[in-house]
């Protein structure tokens, strides 16, 4: 009766690690801003209520194990904005992003095998790979979060390595990968026969000029790119769970068929839900865009302006990293939920540890989502310079 | 650029692998009876669609990870009719049953390690223990499907055995575990110091006269008693892809948190939707369960009144399996429905020999489900007496 090795590794999420704090907190009448999750205060799509209050059925019926057609024909029009050309039979449809990433994983990866993932990363890919009894190659970005050079990618790879993957742009940095980082991973995933996960989940938001260059917009590696999608974040709808692979790659599809049917399918009604957002006027999306840009930057230069914080402008999603010298954020951030108020207000952050494997890094830095309005930004702002002061105290 | 080596040995769902050459034949026009899949054409309770109907809200944000208190508790409430005892700190909620069996292999076994499953097991039990890299025993069991002895049972297990997965009553074969036989099972879990995984979705559809036992109620055994249940089957349900997990074993259940936050959480509409479903009139459950066991006696008589045919006549659940002696059922079921059609209609059937992992068994035996109308039965019935007919010629 013991618990398996690839179990006892994996490791609470720090995302939601202090929920429970933060829920105790709330009863005891403390207003929390949640800093610490990518959940947008956005309204959804009106549409997606629209049709499933439509939905006129006494069955509710599994859905084809690939996703409904309708769906996976919208997510097909939604890439040709990007230049992306997928057919629907191209698109499986998943439970979130989440279940994409870790049905990737298992298609590609025997036990022990080994991925290249740049650091800091979304903390969950970690528990995914450990799920699978796979093991995590950090790749250590430079300071401002950039790719590392081709040599020191290399440097790291052995004979079961089998895939580079990354969030792009990035989740919890914000980096938006270059033509020539982009040229790097080409380089690498051609010269050591790599697969190429790109997480893209936040496509939409963007806020350079610099136009945005998909990982599977790239010739030479469309048969090897694994494009892992979201309608979490695109569309506020965090709760629906629909999330897709797309892929170049027929024999990449039926394998992963193999793990949709043994899962039967994913939710039916939020599938027919998420059709609708897809088929949104593309101008609802970049008024969202617009606004998180607004946030982006009043939290910037919130932060930038005290000297406690140091943090690098992102460039796309919606997190920015925050370091505070000297200080240990898992720490702080239980200490801020736990032990400090301002005007019967706290925030809720998250520790930025969990988004590295490497030992050491990411002690002294946090990440910040900016998915509230400018009004709770600013407050939550406050609370966390008092309470950083007062912390050093 | 290879697959895994776990990827590859699995195989595409015997249910749904026909599924395609069906979609074809209905675009001819031709109408299909869907006896292959466990999908009931009993209604779901309006219960579900009123509450969403309700459900006013212009957010669709994530649910807590391990499921909402409302639906948690509905379920603890439920169990109690069976004098199953779960707090909702308890159970946690799934995307499907499906989830939940893939989360506790992960949870208890390393790669290679084993699992016992009586033999015929519910053919997706195969693949997700080789998607995590396990390896499946299978106990054969006796020809009325009832558990091997006790000592047939221990001489297959080995020091990497960690648990034995059963479905209670079992899909495919409508067997239901007796006293007798959940002693044999509790003796090798306290000998062996295994983990019980008891799947008990159909626990509801029990046609005999004694009471149904729950693997989840056996004292000494119930630290280590692992309950996977489902919505779907229960309130016709199926796209809803509600599952749980309930344990009295506290440490289990932390490990199994870590990865239902890695996964963020179960749709939250269909959580609020089953809620209604666990709080429906029990009543409604009772006639579902008449309504079951009228159709297993129509197609348990219409089929042993043929000599083609040799069947046992299930106890619960709302599949049967049927013996041709003689007849490889996989070229059979192809047969059925891409070369015969009779008044314009045809059947498609599920072939058994994904039941089994002992090589060369369930050749000859196909799994039925009888979810359809006594009506729809009789017309399938006719069409795979005259089928099998024409295709011994």
């Amino acid at each position: 009766m013991n618990f398996s090795k690839r179990i006892q590794i994996m490791e609470q999420s720090p995302i939601r690690k202090l929920s429970k704090d933060a829920q105790r907190i709330k009863e005891k009448g403390i207003k929390v801003y949640h800093l610490n999750i990518g959940q947008p205060d956005l309204k959804i799509p009106k549409d997606f209520f629209e049709r499933l209050q439509n939905y006129d059925s006494e069955h509710l019926k599994y859905s084809e194990s690939e996703g409904i057609s309708e769906l996976r024909k919208a997510i097909s029009e939604y890439y040709k904005r990007y230049d992306l050309c997928f057919d629907m039979d191209e698109i499986l449809i998943t439970n979130g992003a989440s279940e994409a990433i870790l049905f990737s994983l298992i298609a590609i990866c025997n036990s022990k095998d080994n991925i290249l993932v740049p650091e800091p990363f979304y903390s969950n890919y970690s528990n995914f790979a450990k799920s699978a009894d796979i093991e995590i190659k950090s790749i250590k970005s430079n300071k401002d979060y950039s790719l590392a050079n081709y040599d020191s990618i290399s440097s790291i790879i052995d004979n079961n390595t089998k895939a580079i993957l990354l969030s792009h742009p990035s989740n919890p940095t914000g980096h938006v990968y270059t033509a020539e980082e982009i040229e790097i991973i080409k380089a690498i995933a051609l010269d050591y026969d790599l697969w190429v996960i790109s997480d893209e989940a936040y496509r939409d938001f963007i806020y350079t000029d610099s136009k945005f260059i998909s990982l599977a917009s790239i010739e030479e590696i469309k048969d090897r790119t694994i494009l892992i999608d979201s309608a979490s974040k695109r569309f506020s709808a965090c709760g629906a769970r629909i999330g897709n692979i797309a892929s170049k790659n027929k024999a990449f599809l039926n394998e992963i068929l193999k793990l949709c049917q043994t899962r039967l399918c994913a939710p039916t009604l939020e599938q027919i839900g998420a059709t609708e957002l897809y088929n949104i006027d593309p101008m609802l999306l970049e008024e969202d865009r617009l606004e998180y840009n607004k946030r982006r930057d009043f939290l910037f230069n919130e932060l930038s302006s005290d000297s406690n914080f140091i943090c690098t402008k992102p460039e796309g999603a919606f997190y920015l990293m925050v370091k505070i010298p000297g200080i240990n954020t898992e720490d702080f951030a239980e200490w801020l939920i736990n032990d400090f108020v301002y005007n019967n207000e706290t925030v809720l952050v998250c520790p930025a540890k969990g988004f590295y494997s490497t030992e050491g890094l990411g002690i002294d830095e946090m990440r910040l989502s900016y998915v509230l309005n400018v009004d709770d930004l600013e407050k939550a702002c406050t609370i966390l310079k008092k309470g950083i002061a007062e912390y050093k105290k």
